[in-house]
């Protein structure tokens, strides 16, 4: 990794509001806080396009309590086994489940396995966050 | 406007795709794009705070036949005057109209009159959008 | 417009808490908040296809003291005065404006012209709404 | 669990494209997919309201290598451990790993932790997804 250096001309006034907001946040400093913002950009960038190498999280909750619709996550987890990476099972309370499913894959098709996981009857909510397989963001 | 000047260490590969991004969307140099993107978490987080001074663009679109609906969106936004920046009406088509209405107060209430606007019956579709009075963003 | 109906079979607890939410927003009844909702999710995949004829809203807001800035603003509208409805100016303080531009075309162009207007130098704050010409969400 | 019923009176051509929207995505029936809809504005609700119990999965990707990041994460996770629920670790590649953290309490203290998880030094990219226990969407 080659480590270079540039500088950001920027008005006093709107610095400090910034370094404000990121010490909030919990920056160690400023080349932190602007690389992320970046990084950011360069992943929504990613998302756009649907043939991009991207990783995403589909996080679905459910009542365990029915039988089909475990069966069912399961069934299109194993469909699309060639996107899937890992998946995490969290028991909320006695009713609730959580289940956070890793995967890897052009985004076009990761967006379709979401939205397989997230339609399935009974989930109660679901979300796909996106991010990246960090190759490209240094 | 008093103009200083900071660092970002930066991997180059980051830096690369970075600047691919930013020319493609038009921006003139790097700082610019930095800026924008500090900017852009400022205003957010003015947002999250309910007592900021902020500015909201509602946009909604309409059907100009539905009569009682006009007359709404007129009492709300008279109902709310001291907030009330500007509106701007376009005619898309025949039936349809698209209304941008500029406000300005604390985030809390543009919320509220935003929702009023949105949700009055025979709204097709409204957004509000998230921005900034310019003050403290130089 | 032809009116039909179709049923929702709902746990009462999830429709109380639907009710409460949506009353707080001022919604006048529980069919006009689920139709908005629906026009909402049909508005998001409008726009994740660039073809589709689309309807956006631009805001920025920059310092009128900038005389360059104006100039690039005025220029990319004609330049894009196909897309071009129209536009609101608005003076926020001595210094501030913001400037709310309308475009209908295809989502794709839409989008290239939002990046140009919010990325000028100059632009302190900009955001696009995706909004609908309203013809087929009746 | 009491199940009701409610109607929606709509235009025919909406329902028409709603229905092909949510084949697309997988929805066995309307019903499903309006109560996702409704759903899914009470848990955005939720997570306005600092003090509501919700659930967040925060997503981080990062360079294994970096030893100190990983301590700093650990270090986060446990100094947060009354609402730490659960972590999923994943090796992308040789130098990448995503970390999925499982959060549960209220909505403002797990915004802080995935503000210092995402902000620590070597995290390439993070998200929160704000989802919920599902106690109150049954």
């Amino acid at each position: 990794m080659a480590i270079t250096r540039f500088g950001v001309s920027i008005d006093q006034a709107l610095v400090k509001e910034f370094d404000r907001l990121i010490d909030q946040k919990g920056y160690a400093n400023r080349s932190e806080a602007v690389r992320d913002l970046m990084r950011d950009s360069l992943v929504d960038e990613q998302w756009q396009d649907s043939e991009s190498e991207v990783v995403g999280v589909v996080t679905v909750v459910y009542d365990h309590e029915q039988r089909e619709l475990s069966h069912k996550l399961t069934h299109i987890q194993h469909h699309f086994s060639q996107a899937m990476v890992s998946t995490l099972h969290v028991h909320l309370d006695e009713h609730n489940c959580l289940e956070t499913v890793v995967l890897k894959g052009r985004s076009g098709e990761i967006k379709r396995v979401a939205e397989q996981l997230i339609s399935a009857k009974g989930v109660k909510h679901g979300k796909l966050v996106a991010t990246t397989t960090g190759g490209s963001l240094a």
